[in-house]
């Protein structure tokens, strides 16, 4: 007879995960898992990714309703965001009018589906289309817990060179999108694209590639078109 | 009576963390625990560190001796290399003539004591005045594991932003120093120096802060005269 071994909390947290998945298919609300080092650009990308997105008429609302009513325009979206401590982020989000729900790992390094559980029970979910999740800033442990997300989507930033592959081959082997951000910076630094993709493509022939700088707005409208479809045409699992 | 309760992995990890300051202690070597985001820019400058300790010449070995033999000059220094996978970090430290020692931590965000205690028990530590440790990169977890250092460094690159102290405080209050890196970038970002030096000074008055740039070598003479200093002349613990 085969025993099943549950190893320890990798396990414990793909059951949750799983249920999170349920509570989300149910919701029929998509989620993303957004991950990258500390001052990738996280928060800036999902502000940016939710004025994109916002310009996306929801067809599950009609399009002839009055203009001045914003919930019938665009993709609606909720935020929750991982930090070791503060609500900084969460602040930002919020400003914009946005459901934003902040989670404080008080000290650990990476989000967990426990966490995400309890934020998607605390939040008001009518309605919303759109789950983005900012993990903790760090390139490692995020990738190996599931939070139940339909999209892992990860940021390296220019600034953090273009040999990151192959020092956090998890990362950039688990992600389906991979946002290089930042991209006004490339003439300062000997950052080289090409060496980049080359070396992303061997770990990840699949992943989804957008270059992007939230300073200036290029490459931008490429994502939020991309995510559009996502959300509202299929999901990945 | 009392008892005694250790709390699992870091009162462990504290256990041989102190191992490694009597080993270091009885051979009269420095160590400093380098820690920052991936992409910082922690090899380049332990690189760009390694160069200009070389120019101090040593007091122990006589400044009679034959200008061709290298070994006369500058603080004899070694390198442990923390890395998830990968060995190019301390082959490109090798390819300098520096002894270099690569951990692989396989999965795990940051380095432990006892990592770091092979590692020296591998090492030919004859002679060597200064071990640089390069942490895996990751700004949360390598604050909370002490290695047996005699000094944390950590390397903030402009590029991240100067909020980062408010949401890795830990990390940013550890540090006896703080190098903030790629200041030839300051120009094409909304990096603001002063408010990055308020907010670090409030958590950690006593921070030791240099303003460097790798690429252009700024700055660098000051972290090196200073480092020097400390290595021959005092400890912090």
């Amino acid at each position: 007879m085969d025993i099943e071994v549950l190893e320890g909390v990798f396990d414990a947290n793909e059951i949750i995960a799983k249920e999170n998945r349920a509570l989300l298919d149910e919701r029929n609300a998509f989620m993303m898992n957004l991950m990258a080092s500390p001052g990738a650009g996280k928060t800036s990308f999902i502000m940016k990714t939710l004025e994109g997105i916002a310009s996306f008429p929801s067809p599950s609302r009609g399009e002839g309703q009055d203009e001045g009513d914003t919930s019938a325009k665009g993709i609606k979206a909720a935020v929750i965001e991982g930090d070791i401590a503060g609500k900084v982020d969460s602040e930002r989000i919020a400003a914009m009018g946005i459901q934003a729900i902040q989670i404080n790992t008080g000290g650990s390094c990476h989000l967990e589906a426990k966490q995400v559980n309890t934020a998607l029970k605390h939040m008001d979910l009518e309605g919303i289309e759109l789950i983005i999740v900012e993990n903790v800033g760090n390139l490692v442990c995020p990738a190996e817990f599931k939070l139940g997300e339909d999209l892992k989507v990860m940021i390296l930033s220019v600034a953090e060179g273009d040999d990151k592959p192959l020092k956090y081959p998890l990362m950039f082997s688990e992600s389906h999108v991979l946002i290089v951000n930042k991209i006004d910076l490339i003439p300062h630094t000997d950052f080289d694209m090409g060496r980049l993709e080359e070396t992303v493509r061997k770990m990840n022939p699949s992943v989804e590639l957008f270059k992007v700088s939230c300073r200036t707005g290029e490459g931008l409208d490429g994502w939020t078109t991309w995510l559009e479809g996502r959300v509202r045409n299929g999901r990945q699992s």
